[in-house]
């Protein structure tokens, strides 16, 4: 049986998962896109990944810099995973314009009102195909708890619903 | 600024996941968890990554058979979930015992009625504090598009449900 990366992507389309911008910058410029490939690695220390393809204008700046933000959205953030998914024809610099940004430990762009951010350093850059798995050292970090998080699922933006059975042994 | 494990963990809460059984087996056993720690990495070739603590029975198994499988779990499998993240008091091969399963191209557990299930060939074992980023070219898999995910936020398990006011630029 061969996967083809065809039957991959469908059923990858299924694997739900938080929505994130992605950020960086150097001295010169910002850049990020949306990205549903991150996960925790560690608590101790503290330290997420990304998955971020070669070919994204994101990647060699994320490689620069050795920083990078997660800023996971909230339910109200459609608008920035849609601009950073380059799903309204808009590019570059011009994306940022469209949220309000900050900063924290690294100089990477944090994302105001997000649901929470996590300010990393580069730990580990290790080659995988086409993406690089970026390993982060979180070295700070912001949190909403309150909001709502921006969820992707086939293809579609959503919200989390309770169950609506409670699970009974 | 100093970002503690527990701050780490507690905005980690916030990051929405899929709820997945990463199974394994030798020759003589079957082992497994329930991980939200995993991500596509490429379509060409087709590989995702999950990352287990190196504590985990499971761990040592994976780098010894270099194969495992990512059971996506459907809304009406939260038992399964709890079974295999230790949280009703059963251990070992009697967590097996809840649901039924078969093989695919590796041999490891694949569990029948998940959303999708990708078995997987260990390519790449990265260490990374107390956890292995395991990278692993799918080698088969079976999905099941009209189930939906069980989805992880916040300590809880849940749905995904639409968002209530569509985005409008």
């Amino acid at each position: 049986m061969i996967v083809t990366p065809e039957a991959f992507i469908q059923g990858m389309r299924q694997l739900a998962a938080g929505v994130a911008v992605v950020t960086t910058a150097d001295s010169q410029r910002r850049a990020g896109l949306t990205a549903t490939s991150v996960c925790s690695v560690s608590a101790e220390p503290p330290q997420l990944l990304v998955c971020i393809n070669r070919q994204s204008d994101a990647h060699d700046m994320v490689h620069g810099s050795g920083a990078f933000v997660v800023n996971l959205l909230s339910s109200d953030q459609q608008a920035v995973a849609e601009a950073f998914a380059g799903a309204v024809g808009i590019h570059g610099e011009r994306r940022f314009h469209r949220a309000r940004w900050t900063r924290l430990a690294t100089g990477a762009p944090v994302l105001e009102g997000c649901l929470a951010a996590f300010d990393c350093r580069v730990v580990q850059a290790v080659s995988a195909a086409t993406h690089t798995i970026f390993v982060g050292r979180v070295e700070a970090l912001r949190a909403e708890p309150d909001l709502a998080p921006l969820v992707y699922v086939e293809g579609d933006y959503g919200l989390i619903a309770p169950l609506a059975e409670p699970y009974e042994d």
